[in-house]
């Protein structure tokens, strides 16, 4: 029986492992995938304290690099369901089951996308989730956002102090998001509203590393369509928590509710990152709460 | 009047300026020495996930990179008090008066040092105030935990995973730390508990990279002295938070309370790093309350 199974290997799930395993924990990190985290898919990360500047994919290399010198063991698999018995916690995975004394949900969330044309071909090189991370890539450029929610709107604000022209791209006819981001959005120059209108494909240079040049929109009352010459898309309408597998407290769209040890309402069990409720989603924030969520692990096995 | 004004130069402060200068606060960053955080004074760091193994200082050089890159100001200036006034706050330094709609407290705590001979000077090699950080340098060796609080014991326990054996060396006939903690020690085989003695010098090799190799010990009953050969010294006598010049809500040993956003009791004043009330104090931590704080104030400032 191991002391700890981490499941998922993204930012968090491999800083809770490092941790883990300098703390003496029998660790086990299970990965669903080769490539973890939304930060492996992410083009250029400039905001990861230490690294100016760096490839996402390389940023995560180095973090499983790190794993693999501290002596972290990972194996693919991916969860199905866990159940406790007593103090012992079973991980079924479509290989088997598993036994731990603990468990960290480190599983992540994606942006829900759209599925337009071009969407997934410029993701990175034009098409982003973040403005946070991305924004500063656009400074003076015109971007549009997609989406009327609390996501796009705070992402819009963000923007606006960085680029020249925001367009928020709504398909309808009044925002979603809480009134004081709605009245802090009207009140900006640089941000245009267009109402009524969805995203119909995002174009861009036809070679390998081509960028966006254009957004095709539709209104959806009137059907008319338009071109509109863009440099970035930044797209809001939802993020997909990774936690169906897990029965502990969520939040109706599926986040993890912890306190600020990172205990999930099940003891023993744990979720750390973008998977949990939590004020801010960046990389940063995640390797912290793999960090907590190890620390607290240990206090919790040694205990038992 | 800065958007925010950062009061610390430490990994929090560091990560809160390049965060929020990336979301187009106008910030600036109040550092009181040039040699900031514990960090800096940290011989290696091993577990920053994405580096391996780094020299304190280096990390905190890439730290300051970081900042200057994305355009981060720094200045001098120890502050001596803080006050709300309407919408602004007024930061009082040793040089003058700055202006600001929000305020980071960034500044960090510090272990209280013993003061007997040799702790400066080991200080990184051999001796240590953070079981966390170095414990994993200790594999297989012999360390002497000073102290019987909390931090003391919780880092017995983890140093008890990874040394051969853990002395605790206490100045009572009972400890302090909490009774869970206490059981757990007295459980384990590898610890020796070493009662009503005081540390009373560190001993070590000479030359410039010397190493920890004795300790002498002190009976505070018999006045009996002993030396004990040891690899590592960890010392646990308390840790002091720099937030005497803040008025916020704080612990009894002064340190400030927040929410999950970092927010203080005062509107417009947040707090980020060790300086906080917090699970774990580490360089993760620290770096993503800072990048916390900065996306809260942008609400804040935006808000205005």
């Amino acid at each position: 029986m191991y002391d700890l199974v981490i499941i998922g290997n993204g930012p968090a799930g491999i800083s809770a492992g490092i941790y883990a395993v300098r703390y003496g924990l029998d660790t086990l990190i299970l990965e669903k995938d080769v490539i973890s985290g939304q930060i492996a898919s992410t083009d250029i990360v400039e905001n990861y304290p230490g690294f100016s500047s760096i490839a996402g994919m390389e940023l995560m290399d180095k973090f499983k690099e790190h794993a693999e010198n501290v002596g972290v063991v990972t194996e693919d698999g991916e969860v199905i369901d866990i159940k406790s018995n007593g103090d012992k916690k079973i991980i079924f995975t479509n290989e088997g089951e598993i036994e731990a004394k603990a468990v960290i949900i480190a599983t992540g969330a994606n942006p829900r996308h759209i599925g337009v044309p071009g969407e997934e071909k410029f993701a990175g090189r034009g098409v982003s989730y973040c403005a946070t991370c991305d924004g500063p890539f656009f400074r003076s450029k015109n971007v549009a956002v997609i989406g009327g929610g609390d996501s796009a709107i705070t992402d819009a604000l963000i923007l606006s102090n960085l680029a020249s022209k925001v367009y928020v791209v709504h398909r309808r006819d009044e925002l979603r998001a809480t009134e004081v981001l709605q009245e802090r959005a009207f009140s900006k120059n640089n941000i245009e509203f267009i109402w009524n209108t969805v995203l119909d494909k995002i174009v861009g240079d036809d070679n390998e590393n081509g960028v966006v040049k254009m957004v095709a929109l539709k209104n959806v009352k009137s059907n008319d369509k338009k071109e509109m010459a863009i440099d970035g898309v930044f797209i809001y309408v939802g993020i997909v928590p990774n936690t169906g597998f897990v029965d502990v407290d969520k939040t109706q769209t599926g986040f993890i509710m912890t306190n600020d040890k990172m205990e999930t309402s099940v003891e023993g069990i744990y979720a750390a990152g973008d998977c949990r409720v939590t004020p801010l989603r960046q990389v940063v924030t995640a390797v912290s709460d793999g960090a907590i969520a190890a620390a607290s692990v240990h206090d919790f096995v040694k205990n038992i």
